[in-house]
């Protein structure tokens, strides 16, 4: 019986200490990506082509790790066959990994916007919208894996909120830049290019808020994709909690 | 003994059954997305807001199928702890259902900005673009969703294939419009519009590539994301078989 126990507690720890690991490999992925969002914007605003070219070089890195992620979710749950939270956490890291995956691209496609306009000289509009809207979103993807970190539901919904107002701010800006084009048709292929990145910044809004739903559904044991943050909200009253 | 092989294989009944059941789901909610894709792309051309109203408000549809079928898959590792191939058809299922409902935001988009179009008057140009690549896209969906129905890998190698035609498409196309606003300034919020509708639909493409690929990851049990076409078709040829 005693012996029986050990083994018990050794496959136990074993897969807790699988479980970590898959963890702080998400936590990893999620830095270098937050990191590449950060120096897209840096190379956008600083018309830095160098530093452009790293984040597009990067890139395959972030895939790499999608990928690596992905057979190590599909491996604990061939051989561990996890249970309840644990189950759920193996479903939510291989969603959000998919989510880092593309905030990942964004951010090349930032980056692929910072050199074409340092090669055709500065656009007249929209840096500090770039700066602005993409500070927001570089703070949204940080929180979200903060939240992730922390299964910290509360936290997580913060960052659904925050996508309304980027998307508000995105709305605005847009308008914007619309009307000075007319105003400035010489400007037209620049400001595109401005607006082709506040867009991927935009995206990479989304993304983050999916990220903090799937910390909600793994605090809560609940799926609140496409629902109002209203209802969201209640759900993460107390007597909601899992 | 009979007894225990008779449950054996009436669990063994209702498995297979459950694992019918999902596939079956993940290709109607397919075949509604499809036509949404179809629905979007004909509100457009034909400024038909009323259509173009009716595949937003079936958006909300999509979305319920995407957390019905995550649910489902969720039950199956749970209670099934499905092994091997069986596994692989649950991940892939979890992961083509969020690329199918991005098709589904990237068709209500295209809706949005038929509507826009209609309020303003028609655009001057890029309705050729639209129904050539629309028709182009629309296919590679339905295309990817017949290549998991039929666990077809080598189907699925031409839907990959298409993509890279279709994104080079989309970038003369792109360029086309660009010289088109700066010759008439006066377009530009139109031509917009028509922009904004071919980067969803170049966007519904990826997705549609996206579930090619997972057709392959089950068919050939090999993660080919990100890599070439050549490097798939390599990991294609006969003796690579799962």
């Amino acid at each position: 019986m005693i012996d029986k126990d050990v083994h018990k507690q050794h496959i136990s720890k074993k897969f807790n200490a699988e479980m970590d690991e898959l963890k702080s490999h998400v936590l990893e992925m999620g830095g270098l990506v937050e990191q590449q969002v950060q120096k897209a914007i840096t190379s956008l605003i600083d018309a830095d082509t160098q530093l452009a070219e790293s984040v597009r070089s990067s890139d395959k890195d972030i895939n790499n790790m999608e990928i690596s992620i992905d057979e190590e979710c599909a491996r604990i749950l061939a051989l561990r066959q996890p249970a309840a939270s644990d189950l759920r956490l193996v479903i939510a890291v291989s969603k959000a990994t998919t989510d880092l995956e593309r905030i990942g691209d964004e951010a090349a496609k930032v980056a692929l916007q910072a050199i074409e306009l340092t090669e055709q000289g500065e656009s007249p509009k929209g840096y500090i919208e770039i700066r602005h809207i993409g500070e927001s979103v570089r703070k949204m993807v940080g929180d979200a894996l903060d939240a992730f970190a922390r299964f910290d539901g509360d936290a997580a919904l913060q960052v659904v909120k925050s996508d309304k107002n980027v998307d508000r701010e995105y709305g605005t800006a847009m308008r914007e830049l619309v009307t000075f084009m007319m105003e400035d048709p010489r400007s037209i292929s620049r400001v595109l290019n401005i607006m082709w990145a506040l867009r991927s910044l935009e995206r990479i809004g989304d993304h983050a808020r999916n990220i903090a739903e799937y910390v909600i559904y793994l605090t809560h044991g609940k799926d609140i994709r496409h629902r109002s943050v209203k209802k969201i909200a209640e759900h993460l009253s107390p007597e909601n909690k899992a």
